[in-house]
């Protein structure tokens, strides 16, 4: 069978390819804490579970393409709590997060049409960039500035004739970096100004701390025609498993137009819609307690790593991320070690190498993304643990 | 805000645009007969929702990109009664068989490779075809031979140097016709000479009439390695809202290729999957009592059609679809008149214009698609009304 050649320069997850020899070490009793990947260990509210319990439709039938009715509502009156005015013709409910990518950059993109991307980035949006045939083009950010932006010459300076937008996620995967409101309004004058369309991933919104502000260009008035939305109940609610997400925008002519993706697909789960919109009347206490457990983790975490000579890190500000750079010259190779030969008292760790959260070639190798999504009791052990295999395998290399 | 010339190609549903005169058409108080789409009416199985009511995992995690074991199990044992015989690494659970086309063409063309589809055809292919910057290359056929194939020599003269594979859907939509044996071999001949990947879409295989037995180009061993099997739990077991459909090979290589497109977008639902594979549980009398039922009211719809004067169309075989030849020029005028102008007791009927359902432009515009899933009763009336409808229009015009 001949294959694609585009199939073939994808990239497999870099993030689940050390999952065999991690399997392999717990095969051998081990514990491996996983600060891979960012699936929250957090409760799902019981609201979900209950709204499944209690579906009673005889026929399990198509919903509309737009989404329920009763989601979108959700979404509208849970965006007013964010003074963010949406229409129900300004959403369309989305197979998860990623789905919303994928039809934001197929509504702006041609084939060779490019993105500016703050890099280090979620490796998805490589691959959706790859489906959608758009470029992905890197803005460097740097440990050492924690991951904000760089001055709007440097943004500028990337733009070229086939530039349709700038993708952010904030708070930032994988750096947990939260833009401040002039980082935000520095790329948002930058969008009116050369008529692109600035896409924002904020599914992480509630997951900020240090009594930060959040702050989205959809406060800014004059930039609501330029602007999508990117959304999903993932993380927010701990729900990864519903892939119930958003986009929208309050461009009417895009919504239209994405329109077309969405019958393309006809619609997304009835149940899970269903669920979701239950989501949305969670008690506020919820996200609290959950908030207030991140800070807490993100605390223990940097004060352990900030104990290992060496490492450079600023202390993230959102999400439950953490990038780290090490003192090692190949973290993969690093993280492949953990798993295969470094055990102190039977543990290890398993983290993700950073190279593949990098466009640009060469970056990111001495670097690795740490979740803090185990309980502190845990993570506090694992900090330890790397902080051993740090030194071991600098002793031994 | 600059959207991209693709989206902008890219057709809007022609099943969809006749919805608004519909509802007008009900808010009178007009009983409006829906046999527009293929949104079955039959109950779904109770094992979904008793599936629903027993989840009880305290968090809602991602799921294998993959799918969940207990779902592939399913399926694999599923498709063992089918003599097919299929190893987990040949399966990647989908959201639904929309997901599964796109990523069958995505891994087989690059943009502008062409894929060879017998027309009248599922409109979405279209929009997966858009999406995946292929072009789909149209096999005529005619109500006239009931929707078969024409020779071989025909469909070989269809083949560039662009054409990377075939696509077809049987038992098929829109026209119930379900391929010989003799054709599918002649397609899989064509495609083994060729280097052509053969796509089949079965997720109508459980609806054939009449004793028939449906033939897959799985069935025959040599030709393996250049097979992709798209599926869905939708029609089968009346679960349209689930979107759970797969995609499967016998060719490694391919499969490997597919999951970074699985990975990309992390995984499927996981309350759909835990709840499609108890679906595959049901008594098998439940699929024979819906056979039954849906070859009854072809047989009531297909007498009903002859009955008008001037109507070509063969008695379809299979899938609960029929595409009528009517004495009238254009299709798409006389089925919104149905609803905006045509009352015959203070009913009307929703029909599929099936120009869109061509590739060749000029095509179809005097054919309609008629789905049968409505109870009997009700569909022995709307074909009444049809008929005065057609006449009426005859008059008119």
């Amino acid at each position: 069978m001949k294959l694609s050649q585009r199939i073939q320069a994808m990239q497999f997850s870099p993030i689940r390819k050390l999952a065999p020899y991690a399997a392999a070490a717990r095969a051998q009793g081990v514990t491996v804490y996983p600060l891979n990947i960012g699936q929250p260990d957090i409760e799902t509210p019981e609201t979900f579970k209950n709204a499944l319990s209690s579906f009673h439709e005889k026929v399990l039938a198509y919903s509309d393409s737009r989404g329920l009715d009763v989601l979108l509502e959700a979404y509208r009156s849970y965006y007013k709590g964010w003074g963010m005015d949406f229409e129900k013709e300004d959403l369309i409910v989305t197979n998860a997060g990623s789905e919303a990518l994928t039809f934001a950059m197929t509504a702006i993109c041609d084939p060779g049409d490019e993105i500016i991307v703050p890099e280090p980035f979620y490796t998805n949006y490589n691959s959706f960039a790859a489906l959608a045939q758009a470029h992905l083009k890197p803005l460097t950010t740097k440990a050492e500035d924690g991951f904000h932006l760089p001055s709007k010459e440097a943004v500028e300076a990337l733009i070229t004739e086939r530039t349709k937008g700038i993708l952010i996620s904030n708070p930032g995967n994988p750096t947990g970096v939260v833009y401040t409101e002039e980082e935000i309004r520095m790329l948002t004058a930058i969008c009116l100004e050369h008529d692109l369309t600035f896409i924002v991933d904020e599914v992480y919104r509630e997951f900020t701390y240090d009594g930060l502000k959040f702050f989205s260009p959809f406060q800014i008035p004059e930039a609501l025609e330029h602007l999508i939305l990117i959304d999903s109940v993932s993380k927010r609610y701990s729900a990864c498993g519903a892939r119930i997400g958003l986009i929208a925008s309050k461009n009417k002519e895009l919504m239209q137009q994405v329109m077309k993706l969405a019958q393309a697909r006809l619609c997304v789960p009835t149940v899970d819609q269903i669920a979701s919109a239950e989501l949305f009347s969670t008690d506020p206490s919820y996200l609290e307690k959950v908030n207030k457990e991140y800070a807490e983790r993100r605390d223990i975490l940097y004060a352990a790593l900030k104990e290992i000579p060496g490492v450079i890190c600023e202390k993230p500000t959102g999400a439950f991320y953490i990038v780290v750079k090490l003192p090692i010259a190949n973290a993969e190779e690093f993280a492949q070690w953990m798993l295969t030969d470094f055990r102190y008292e039977n543990q290890t760790v398993l983290v993700a190498p950073c190279a593949g959260f990098y466009a640009t070639k060469g970056l990111g190798q001495d670097e690795i993304r740490l979740s803090y999504c185990i309980q502190k009791a845990a993570l506090q052990k694992a900090a330890q643990v790397l902080r051993h295999g740090v030194e071991e395998y600098q002793r031994l290399h």
